[in-house]
């Protein structure tokens, strides 16, 4: 009845998912406050209310059948523009509206990214730990993911001679994902340069087109002044890939945009593919009101110090509990190492306590959960008993 | 530097698509009241003013992360309840919240259901003309398009000996699309029930599920007191495809759902398969404050008075100036033929007299065209004057 690679996604679904599902039913057991669920990046700062007000101004003053109406399948021309414009300003770039194919949020602009490029065992590198849902995206277009081995010895910020090595004549692109979900690491200007390098002399020695895929859905989220390289700079080969879902905690409406900058060989037919994919896979148009929403939206974010203060609180106790985990520097993730080898038993002992968590094994990084404390303050606070009991379980906790 | 496969998609662009983007371009030239845009099926009625209201309503009492934020793969539950209740209410049919997928509109219903159910080389069967896009659909999961010659002869109803003759062992589904696109007709419960008659026949004979897929965008989109049969009582492995592009004039909203009844083998399974193609593909969730708002709007539509009005005011005229075309009884489409054998020919010569319509080889069906009237009434009236141009230059025109 199903189909036989459907057969293998049931198999394996999301365990970020599953767990998701489980504490939506743990909440209805034992109440929305006594479950402390870690599990999915459900942001839980307050929606600017620009966002509300936008709408209701787009609702008052424009023609329905406009704003509810299918736009060309690269999106509003408008909208585009006014992205384009705003980019510019902030990152100092030089892009137009035709650079812009809004997305149905960032899963789906990758996956019209890698439809439009994949071939058949063509190959896409990821550096793990890596968000378990890109090796769905690369196989749903018969692509082959190759993994980068977690550098848990220099803070997860991947070993480029590891990546040098795995570039070959099947290589087809590599995706970064900065602020990184799962581990929160930042990777700087340095790092970006260095890896800027290794793809540019891999492209020349292989003759070969080899794109750097920049996830960015974490873009704003970043603390301690930390800043995050705008990547067209560095690497011409750049297909950026953004999503409105956290800087403006809108994540249902699935709103977001693929870049495809001029520097790019042969851009126009790139942008044309990755427009067309936008169709047949079936998204057909970003979500059409929403288009006009973030237009008027382009430079404002959630107040991000609410995941700051999240973070803070969080990460000193969890040490002070004694469990180890790196300090993170952007997006809403704090990468906890497993007291005992196995995660999944770690996750599973932290549920006896209400705790959600997702087991790392699943974005390729065994012996470790992530923590996503998008949750409100409150639910931080009070877990944090939760997780000394838990502490105190395994052993670790040294008063 | 593009996938093969996309290649191929960009050589054969949407005939639809360009023909919508031609028309922005006309009408940059010509203004907008000068030029006939008949290609693409974006609604001209009014959005009923409930849509807003409900939007206004939702943003005014509900919690924004709620109606901003990621709902489960499926859809909200309470939004799946209220759409289960209504249908079971208008159609005696006895169906519940999880038998639901909310999805990205039906263009993404579709693609959802086709990857959860195809293998490569499996056989999905429409009937010509077809929506085009159907073949694009079913390509990206490797999938073979066969094709049920136009039954001219026949007011376009399909022969189902034909249909017959074409189910074998690598047949996974049938698609419907009724109200047709782009003929107009309506199947009425006769021929679904023959319909209904031959794959329960060739089921058993087989020893194979064979799914009907029934893509149901225009199912309130009928005239002359016409029913839509609604096919989950007639054949068991019905998959329902809807969306409320139509029936709201909301179709850049990308709002639909996937009905998977549980008579339907192991439906328990193919829900979840769909429910987890829709994450993989990257749609996560229908967008969610849609959701809200459809689940608000269950017993309303637009005007279809409006599309009534056009359709006889364009078929009485065009019959009048000799052009042949069937009288259409359902969606919003004309489906004329062309006073020359070649199509493409009858479509660049509208075009000169500003009229944009469809040539219909994209449908499967050559020496026709589809004219979309989702237009404004006047446009329709500024356009008879060219029509009747069109239809001197042929000589086609007896006064």
């Amino acid at each position: 009845m199903i189909s036989d690679k459907m057969k293998e996604l049931v198999k394996n679904n999301s365990v970020i998912r599953e767990m998701f599902e489980e504490g939506k039913k743990l909440k209805k057991i034992y109440g929305e406050e006594n479950v402390f669920d870690f599990s999915l990046g459900n942001p839980s700062t307050p929606v600017p209310s620009k966002v509300k007000d936008s709408i209701i101004e787009l609702l008052e003053n424009e023609k329905q059948n406009i704003i509810h109406g299918y736009t060309s399948n690269n999106g509003f021309e408008d909208v585009r523009d006014a992205l384009a414009k705003s980019l510019n300003k902030k990152y100092n770039t030089n892009f137009k509206s035709d650079n812009f194919i809004m997305t149905v949020g960032a899963a789906s602009g990758l996956n019209i990214v890698l439809k439009s490029i994949l071939n058949k065992d063509e190959e896409v590198i990821v550096f793990a730990p890596y968000f378990s849902e890109y090796k769905c995206y690369i196989e749903n277009y018969d692509g082959k993911i190759v993994v980068i081995s977690p550098n848990e010895g220099n803070n997860f910020v991947p070993d480029l001679k590891e990546l040098e090595s795995k570039i070959n004549n099947k290589t087809r692109g590599v995706i970064i994902n900065n602020p990184n979900n799962p581990t929160g690491v930042v990777y700087d200007e340095s790092f970006i340069k260095k890896l800027s390098e290794v793809l540019m002399k891999k492209e020349k020695e292989l003759e070969r087109d080899i794109y750097l895929i920049s996830d960015e859905p974490y873009r704003e989220i970043v603390f301690d002044g930390k800043e995050v390289p705008f990547i067209t700079k560095y690497y011409k080969d750049t297909i950026v890939v953004y999503s409105y879902s956290k800087s403006l905690a809108i994540p249902g409406e699935r709103i977001g945009y693929v870049i495809v900058q001029d520097e790019v060989k042969d851009s126009k037919d790139l942008i044309t593919a990755i427009t067309i994919a936008n169709r047949v896979i079936g998204c057909v148009n970003a979500p059409s009101l929403m288009q006009k929403v973030v237009s008027k939206c382009t430079d404002i974010t959630c107040d991000m110090n609410i995941y700051d203060k999240n973070r803070k609180l969080l990460y000193s106790k969890l040490k002070e509990y004694g469990f180890k985990c790196i300090k993170p520097e952007g997006a809403f993730y704090l990468f906890v190492k497993s007291p005992s080898e196995d995660d999944k038993e770690f996750a599973s002992r932290a549920k006896k306590y209400n705790i959600l968590v997702v087991p790392a094994y699943s974005f390729g990084c065994k012996g470790y959960v992530r923590i996503a404390y998008c949750t409100s303050f409150n639910t931080i606070e009070k877990s944090l008993k939760s997780f000394k009991k838990l502490a105190e379980e395994y052993g670790i906790y040294k008063k």
